[in-house]
């Protein structure tokens, strides 16, 4: 299920620098979520927020919602997502962001979720934890920090990518084995015409030839590629002992 | 199958700031990735590098290595992977850093792997392209334009994530039906006692309140609270009528 976007906003409680909130914004709006909200924020310079939004993020910085509590902001919100660093206590039940993903994608068709986040240095507090419905933390290496635009980044994007097709398989349609067999016999042709390979045993150096090849996953259209450049070898070389 | 980390390496080709490249350097060792190679930086200042790098990557801002060609600084890698905003042309078999991500996994077991982004403002070029063994475009919302260090946290994100467990289920493992219906007695008995609900057809408007609970997917733990508060409800009103 693809979630509905529109339905999304961050929410930036008490973030320290406005380069941040501009980098947040342009990040969630190259993955489609343009509400954003900012909870006593410590410097709510726009020009700065715009800088670093570039043109991407600028109609986010200019529909941006100041409140001065956590409680008033998300009032209106159905479901509530905190972010955290840290587990345990009050932070026992943590899912990843991905695994959240298509739960919260269901939960927006007919819902408003806050994405909260809290500040650079400290994220959220216990209190502020307590007005989440679910938690969500990043993964990371050990001793992990992570820059607040960058975990903006990572949530908004799980959600955009939620219920994507998993894209083209990783191997692709491969020649059949008539095509490759029509390929190594003309291949074997100009290998002995050329010396490469003797005439009196040439099937063990090809062996090794055709284990390359089939490392090498070729498609109809790599064989046909190679079957052209062996006939045009034996036209440019049958052309020059002509001469 | 998990990456090995240590095998892959960022190459920043020609970035323009030097805060870009700090805060790539912190996004990739938040995911466990510590190899920075940059080629021919327009600002290769170090300090400004750093600042945005934090305590986190400064490691890995002393150990970049500087390399005036694409071609000098790929040289020593089995697998080159090159990001994109765009498609078509050479850019035609481009996959998401998600379905990329196991294949590469697999790589790194022996091989060591570039990761490849182009300067901020146009991307790699053709010819560079030409350079890349795979192709990986990150899925955004249309007129996107990411961030550098965005693009290479998302591109690390995946590699890092990658073969671990999807989390833990969105449903809980629920309360069986005795415990809520033990609940729902107990409950019953109150709101009779409190005249909520009348004695003459208690269960119609129970059935109200048993339809929000199934909603809420109780847990044991959930369905024994709401006992003890019942309890303690009916020895409190107990307690009060003998006086």
């Amino acid at each position: 299920m693809k979630p509905r976007l529109e339905h999304f906003s961050i929410v930036l409680n008490k973030p320290r620098f406005p380069e941040n909130i501009g980098s947040a914004a342009r990040a969630a709006r190259n993955m489609g979520i343009s509400h954003l909200i900012l909870v006593d924020p410590e410097n709510p310079d726009k020009e700065r927020m715009r800088h670093l939004a570039t043109r991407m993020g600028a109609d986010i910085i200019k529909s941006i919602k100041i409140y001065d509590e956590l409680t008033e902001a998300v009032a209106d919100f159905g479901h509530v997502v905190g972010t955290t660093a840290r587990t345990g206590g009050v932070r026992s039940s943590v899912k990843s962001p991905r695994s959240i993903a298509p739960y919260l994608a269901g939960l927006s068709e007919n819902n408003r979720i806050a994405l909260v986040f809290g500040p650079e240095d400290r994220g959220l507090t216990n209190h502020e934890i307590r007005l989440c419905h679910t938690l969500v933390r990043i993964p990371t290496s050990s001793f992990s920090s992570l820059n607040l635009s960058h975990a903006v980044m990572i949530v908004c994007y799980e959600l955009f990518t939620t219920g994507m097709p998993k894209g083209l398989p990783q191997i692709p349609k491969l020649a059949d084995s008539k095509e490759m067999e029509c390929m190594y016999d003309r291949l074997k042709k100009i290998l002995i015409e050329i010396d490469y390979i003797k005439d009196d045993n040439p099937d063990y150096r090809m062996m090794k030839i055709r284990r390359s090849f089939a490392r090498a996953h070729l498609t109809s259209r790599d064989a046909a590629t190679i079957l052209g450049i062996c006939r045009q070898i034996e036209w440019r070389i049958n052309n020059l002992s002509k001469t």
